[in-house]
């Protein structure tokens, strides 16, 4: 354990010495492991978009074993799934990897800006997970029904010793497309992830598009030009750092382009990254040299 | 104890001692304790209006401590937030102050007027908070539906020793805008709130406005000219005085109209003030010299 | 006991001890105690009116135990109110007076004709009430929903000995403003309670208009020219006189239409009033006078 | 509701209304309603010791209506019996006279100093009954498990707003015959009763033996030869008068014996009798003269 | 909040800051809050040796407000007593004092080294306690069945932010009269209570005898000559000090012989005293005298 690891930890002071040990597993897991930062591998990507959309392009992964083993073989922090696809790996991998299970899901069928539970902390205990994730709307005509959700089942996984990582995506309601990524939009849905009880925050990397009007005035004379800034001003958000924030990579791009998103994040004071379409989606090989390329860059190497 | 606090405790005569001892441990705190008026800081406003907009303007107020340590040092009755608000501070001052868990909450991008439950009885009890606190719209198509939570939460709460506290704002409906703040509306809404078992009610300062047709004749002849008198009639509606109700300060502003508020409030006989953004939106040496008069005029010092 | 009082009781007879005891409590207290008629103060008139047009025109009626002390001191029967009111008093006044906790509430800003849940059995035993007191709006959308709510709560109190009073009132979906008052709509009414369990029915006094043109077959030829004759309809609209029946005395009138409508109700077997505005808006001597004399047409004394 | 039962009421200040009310019932029961003391008609010698030894002297007790009726017509305060004896008279009876639940007990056969558990809150709530009814007997070797058995029945009969009576009767381990009776143990019997949460405590009337050693010099230089004496120790040691005391009029014996026993109790400051063989096993006649003796005695008539 | 306290509190580290709360309360509380002293008045001695062995020396202790009010006036930390005891003047003193709710007691009659459970959890909260306190008897037969009970109690109450007082009082099985006060002994049952999972633990000051011919060696060559150092070595062997361990006065004695006591325990480090017998036995005057002198005394003024 390092001092770093251990000064996180401290700060959630209300939690059980379960959910830090878990956190803690997080932590000091892989590469990264102690240095405060992590990179999770998410393949959520089945529910949300169909397997071909999400898999054709690279076809080992179709099995849910070659997602454990990548995170596994490139040092990677943690792995969140929904049930399924944990299920099928988790005897296989049990004790290599956290596992974070993803509880709730949506589909590319849906309209409604809604996610269907479809994990309990039951399934987080049998098959052995760190940390249950969910996801919320902030903006959408379902929110407070997901906020209500996740209220209940972080109790219990906070109860037993699991911790919660909570998605917080703005969509839905008055929100415009710009401003899903707005800054303030995004530190806004980042601060309340925190105020429902999250361990783990994941929004995405924010633009400097400010969308409500009446924010406006409180990010007028602020620098925003830089996204290390916006970073930091979204970690700021979630309780002045007092807890751990991740972005996602967003959709696949180029390899370049996700360098310095990492680096950004880095200089921002965030705690890593959530990237998962821009590896699976990749031959192994490729993948797990962009992997180590981001690990050296979290580690500050390069 | 004193014969002042005694006195209010014995008007919640269905309730058992473990509620009791909660609400004294409120009417105790600080420099108001004892005398049966009290300041309550409230911090939901990053939940409502998003983190820039609540704490831009004075940035250590980002950090969850920041609010705990005012409310400590400024010796106010007690401190109000959203789940992660507490559970970010409450070890580092467990039994300094008592501690109100908001759990319901809004946001700035929810249309309907109505509120998500985000934390529950379960968490009082684990976080060691002195009560719950829980808004609802009266007039709002969702005020039934607040109601019904509120009954349920407030009856656990109730039987394992927790006070409720309701924050009545009356929005939504037929009610207009000038209509939120009406005395007729705002008396009504108080008046709602002891009836739905609260243990504390809060509600805001209202206007010589009547909104309401049929309540017209009620208040004809009478004088409500001045705050002080509205503040009367609010307190009346609480079932005569039996209920300690506080009164919110609304949005930031002049420091001299704070301190008439809290004259009036007191001359009303009302039992106190919630005070958010006008504290925590100033510095903290101006914050604390303004509670600081707060607590004087309460004190019927100035 | 009374052998009238014994005989109503019998007529319950799927009913346990426990409710029988309860029923027999409202009918043997007071100064009509044991003559098989009842008068019930209820006073639910601030939540659905607001307090100022409740309590403005006679200030003492604020304050919660002013309600219990009048239901008292004129020898009612029982007292009904919401959970705040009970709460308020129910200490103070354990044993004194039978009451009834209104578990469902409206209000003036409400368009839904549906009530919220504001209580429960739980609280109605650990306040010592004899009974719940529901309202039901039979014509509304709600009105299956509201069904369902009585259902569910009345099987729960009658499994613990707690009796159950439904308010039946018509309003909502064709039924004309007329027709709420309507001698067909009422008895109809009054049977849908009967029919969900009640065992103490509350309606208002019918006119002698005939809202729905298929009911109109049924009441040609019949006498409905007096009032007493009408209560004598909606009597046997309850099973033929199996369940207990009283009717309200709706908004405040002159006291001489509150006598003829007792006598009339006496008349016709109703077995009592449910009586709130007309007594607690007027002073309390006059409220004293005014239910003594009910008490006295009830006993057959003028 | 008199000044005297109030300041009794009053004394139960952790309890619910609820609890408050059924105390209440019994207090206000009957021809001693309203002074603060009380005569209970306990019936479970059939239990104890059988029928025939407990009602061939007067077979219509064999009925249980025979009781009730006994208890009602001699204006008594509340009738306590086990569960079959209840159900056989509770819808008959409803709302006649407050009932105790007896929830445990022994028979003559069992070597045990111990008792069954054969009824629960459960039914008290559907009989209609205003308390459970427990013996304890401390120095037994089962006594541990009794209290642990009251304990939990206590707790759940508080919660329903049921009162608890604790039967205390010192009998078994190394307390002597005469020990049963001693003054010493019977207030430590008593007041174990008090500890255990009791709302009434029924014991014996204490002879002036002193059973425990170690008592002794607690003892010395105490004016213990009067029965009034001993009885007003016994009140003292239930937490010095905060809690019912009622005294058991034990084996049948002469009627002035009886009498010069209420006295007694009465003079020193008992609330009163339990009283079952004396009345029971006594012709009707006999048996409700003696009890308007009783009744008078307490009053203070004679 | 002291850092002295702070520093207590911190050792708690697997608590929720419920728990903590409630640790807090009592180390705030009175004269010698924020010391990291503390004196808790128990009074079970009623159930213990029975009310006139406890209450006859000092009549006025027969009541259960005369010991709360002993409690407040000489600025004590914390009030212990069984359920009847707490109840009887809990609301009374409601927020005035810390209170203990002593959920196991035994009783001069009976002969197994065991002791029954008398209260609840549930009570603990609805009472506002702040604690359980629970007796187990290291040696006995029926350790385990106490180990047992306190451990499925005390995960309850952790889990609802109630703290855990164990007393620990060695006896029955093969320790003799004298090895009941031994070092080894004592230190060994003090371990076994911070092992079982206590916050606080209460044990006997110890004697120099060592008992246990296997610890004799792990003894030999120490000096255990003053009282001091015996007191140190409890402490020691309470986690190195990690646990808040006090000391219990015994049977009533000598004034000066309790103060000599009370430094030896502040000297060796303990935390303070539970002080019964010694308090509540005496005249009023010389009680709060007597407490005033050991309140001193652990402030290092004597």
């Amino acid at each position: 354990m390092t001092p770093t690891v251990k000064a996180i930890l401290d700060k959630y002071e209300s939690d059980n010495p379960g959910v830090k040990a878990n956190l803690a597993r997080i932590l000091m897991q892989g590469r990264l492991g102690g240095t405060g930062k992590l990179i999770i591998l998410p393949v959520d990507q089945g529910f949300e978009h169909g397997p071909a959309r999400s898999f054709a392009v690279n076809e080992p992964a179709y099995d849910p074993h070659y997602h454990f083993q990548l995170a596994v073989d490139a040092g990677l922090s943690a792995y969140a799934a929904p049930l399924g696809m944990i299920e099928a790996g988790a005897d296989s991998f049990a004790g290599q990897i956290p596992t974070i299970l993803k509880v709730n899901s949506a589909n590319s069928w849906a309209n409604a800006k809604d996610q269907a539970v479809t994990a309990s902390v039951d399934d987080a205990l049998r098959l052995g997970c760190s940390a249950i994730g969910f996801t919320v709307y902030p903006g959408s005509d379902h929110f407070f029904e997901l906020a209500e959700e996740i209220r209940e089942m972080s109790l219990e996984a906070k109860s037993v010793g699991i911790a919660t990582v909570i998605w917080s995506y703005p969509r839905g309601g008055d929100i415009s497309k710009d401003g899903e990524l707005a800054l303030d939009v995004g530190a806004y849905a980042a601060h309340m992830a925190a105020l429902l009880g999250a361990h783990i925050i994941k929004v995405k990397l924010p633009t400097d598009h400010i969308e409500q009007k009446d924010a406006k005035k409180a990010y007028e004379g602020g620098d925003w030009s830089t996204q290390a800034k916006r970073v930091a001003h979204v970690v700021k958000s979630c309780f002045n750092g007092r807890r751990i924030v991740v972005f996602s990579g967003g959709a696949a791009k180029g390899a370049d382009a996700v360098y310095q998103d990492a680096r950004d994040i880095r200089d921002g004071g965030g705690n890593g990254s959530i990237i998962g379409r821009n590896t699976f989606q990749r031959p192994r090989d490729e993948a797990l040299a962009m992997l180590d390329r981001l690990v050296r860059i979290y580690k500050g190497e390069e």
